[in-house]
């Protein structure tokens, strides 16, 4: 229809900074040429775009299966706190107290000058109310009353929910004041329980993010400065970018008696003794798709993970009437039911008010995985073009076989970028023995094990002097002592250092 | 194991008020006592516990199938809005602005007298934000900057969110401070397509309440004093509840070109020309979940439709020992692995910590469509027990057919609900022709189908006079000119008036 505005819009979408010249453009410029998300009127905020949207709503659904197949189930707990429930866990509050929305007020007024509307000030709230940052102390609160006796334990329940944390540094999906994530909270009659409990969900979280994102993570537990406010153990797991920063996927805590003692939540045990209950809470974020986006994609905009990809499969007609095209879709219909039956989203683009060339440029801006295009020669030939997203390779091959090729081609996509993503991360995971050392490697991007004494101390002045924290204690590495590269001093093991997203 | 507290404890299930006692009572134990929600620690919010959750969940995803059907996409847009934005459209502010909840401040801070913490008076907002209490303005502030040209346009967005009316006499899912909703907001190049946009939504919400939620309802348009604050049109859906009041379960606005008139949305049109863009938004939410409960539920307890119960069919074992219980489960494995291979969600509840009678009580109050409950008599003669929730009615029936009768039974069950509520509905409808009457039917429960003048001064009388109100101008009714029945002024048609939650 109008090509030169095509050609135009293409070459747009394409003019994408590039990764070597600045990262964190780049991300910045793909959040928004992919359609993922915008900033919105209100500071700090984001408005998740319907392409965006799909992405999380397959992640939502995929780990809402996985929480209810370990036994949870979903709940809803209030957005507003009052403010002194916040007060009633002291490190708790230290961490969540700075960063609120607070509500002061219930109702808005004519100003008198007709100039719109004013708070007005009758409506004042005796106490005020906070925005939930995370909901320990409401669930905690509304706990107290559903625990007797340990016959009413354990209570394994998650919420999906949006909190605000107000951010003074912003950004898309991996930092903004309002996001969307969901929250378990659990309670449980031993300590046993509770720890594998943490564990067990920093599992879920880990297999769903290497199973289905496709990345790679580290898995380990956090020093004492870097852990949760109010939590004994923050279990985390942490994914490397393509700048070589670390990126906080996911967290589970266990809590111990904290919430239960600040909130007064106690159980008649079996031995028929009163005692505080234990606890864990876990969450992960609209974040993952920040680690999403950052993990697989290039200079030619987003790749997606085919089994999070909202379109799998997207079909080019390329025709120049509609005799042609009729022709074309007869046969893509059948290989589109096809697909489908087979639990495949495939996209038939047949619209006529772009032309090819866009709607190339298009989806491969958006990562869709497979592209499959057809005009009148290959309609001949029996043949059709098959691009693949990761690799961006081009082939002609047999229309008739696409009902098998192309679901085998999104299973080698999904395991290839996973590949691609480890060996990348396996290779930039250094162990070093000096300062020096430490300091060249946390300066071009590397996740460094080095060992720690063990002090928050060191760990403060590792921090000021090079930007890095200690991201985890690793899980599943030799724990052999050693000397702080800092310090000097003895260390047990080595930890994982590394900047951080 | 405590055979005495399970009694009490079925008894005290058991223990609901009669409807024909204090109807609003016996909804508010029942919301409780079945475990859907119960009051927050935060005034006029409510907790949506997990059965009540589950059930939610099971409505959401119903829609959104339909919504995504439709064509429409989710998208998420920022839960707190500028107060400025409020303001934009006239009549939209004089609706919400009464209501809402006022964020003022970004921070607290501890309080220098150790006490606790207090807000950062330095962390002021330079203006003030609103916990959405719907998104029209938010989304039309967006949207301009998505549309440019009719290419751009429809656009088909859906959220679902939480929002906030500070309500001045709360009640669980009727009337909370806090809910959750969807509300689909859309943007359209001409009149006839918002128009259309809008009574299709109103269908999709009506189809999904006689069909699922097996509630009849009376489909129409309200009156203007009846309507969404910045509509030009709002379909609504009414149901009738068992004390013979209506309540409004969904609502779909036609908006004209208001908010984009509010916020300067225009498209160049086909013929090249600037055009403000045509909207609609309509919505339904927690509420549906009180529209459920009072349609079917009785004085003991919860009565679900099949299609949005969690459990469909629960199994209880009846049994003295471990060697009773294997041989009963060894059976019913076997049913249960059949029933979930059809689809039905069923649990066999084989815990030992509660008796049977506890479990029958609590299952009855949670509205289990069907129970069955089988012994070591039972398993001697091929047999179980079987008893259907609405009617009560328990039957020996050979334990073989089951896998065939058990989805026979919900069917007939979702069906006959419906019968029974819409039987029911339709006996009190009535056409009045005279205000004594008038007073009399609506004082006894009824819906009036009575002739209206049309104007806003008669409503609000009648109102006044009567509680009653309008509920819509319904739709497939014969428009027969008459008399007002309280003005005695020419009245275009009938109208259908009653007292609402």
């Amino acid at each position: 229809m109008h090509p030169e505005i095509d050609t135009d819009m293409a070459k747009e979408l394409k003019d994408l900074t590039k990764r070597s010249e600045n990262y964190s453009q780049w991300y910045n410029e793909l959040v928004v040429k992919a359609d993922l998300a915008e900033q919105a009127p209100v500071r700090g905020c984001m408005v998740i775009k319907p392409y965006g949207y799909a992405i999380w709503e397959k992640i939502q659904r995929t780990l809402d299966d996985k929480f209810k197949e370990t036994g949870h189930v979903n709940a809803y707990f209030p957005l507003l706190i009052p403010k002194s429930y916040l007060s009633r866990e002291a490190e708790h509050v230290e961490g969540f107290a700075k960063e609120c929305a607070v509500v002061t007020h219930y109702r808005l007024k004519n100003a008198e000058d007709g100039s719109g509307v004013i708070v007005d000030p009758a409506a004042k709230l005796e106490e005020e109310l906070i925005v939930r940052p995370t909901s320990e102390t409401i669930i905690w609160a509304t706990y107290k009353n559903w625990i007797k006796s340990y016959r009413d334990l354990p209570i394994l329940c998650n919420q999906w929910a949006n909190v605000m944390r107000w951010e003074m540094r912003p950004r898309l999906f991996l930092r903004t004041a309002e996001f969307l994530w969901q929250e378990g909270h659990t309670a449980h009659a031993t300590r046993e329980e509770a720890e594998q409990e943490a564990r067990r969900m920093q599992q879920v979280y880990a297999d769903f993010v290497e199973g289905y994102m496709a990345v790679p993570v580290v898995r380990g537990v956090k020093s004492e400065t870097e852990r949760f406010a109010g939590a004994l153990d923050t279990y985390t797991i942490e994914s490397m970018t393509q700048d070589g920063k670390a990126l906080q996927c996911g967290t589970s805590h266990f809590l111990g008696q904290n919430f239960a003692k600040a909130f007064d939540v106690q159980f008649i045990n079996k031995e028929n003794k009163l005692e505080y209950v234990w606890a864990t809470s876990w969450g992960v974020s609209t974040r993952l798709m920040g680690a999403l986006i950052m993990a697989h994609s290039d200079d030619n905009g987003l790749v997606l993970p085919p089994k999070l990809a909202p379109i799998q499969v997207v079909i080019v007609p390329i025709y120049k009437n509609t005799d042609d095209l009729a022709q074309i879709s007869a046969k893509v219909d059948i290989l589109v039911e096809a697909l489908k039956k087979k639990g495949i989203s495939v996209k038939y683009d047949d619209a006529d008010n772009k032309r090819p060339g866009f709607k190339f440029a298009d989806y491969e801006v958006k990562g869709v995985p497979v592209r499959v295009a057809l005009g009148m020669r290959d309609l001949e030939a029996g043949t059709c073009e098959i691009m693949r997203r990761d690799t961006l390779e081009k082939e002609t091959v047999p229309f008739d076989g696409l009902e098998e090729l192309i679901p085998n081609m999104l299973d080698d996509m999904q395991t290839a970028i996973f590949e691609k993503a480890k060996a990348w991360r396996d290779a930039r995971m250094v162990e070093v023995n000096s300062y020096d050392e430490f300091k060249e490697k946390i300066e071009a991007g590397y996740f460094v094990l080095a060992h720690w004494d063990g002090t928050a101390e060191t760990e403060a002045k590792i921090k000021e002097e090079t930007k890095a924290t200690i991201r985890c204690l690793p899980f599943g590495m030799k724990e052999e002592p050693g000397t702080d590269v800092y310090s000097g001093k003895p260390a047990a093991r080595r930890v994982l250092f590394a900047r951080s997203y």
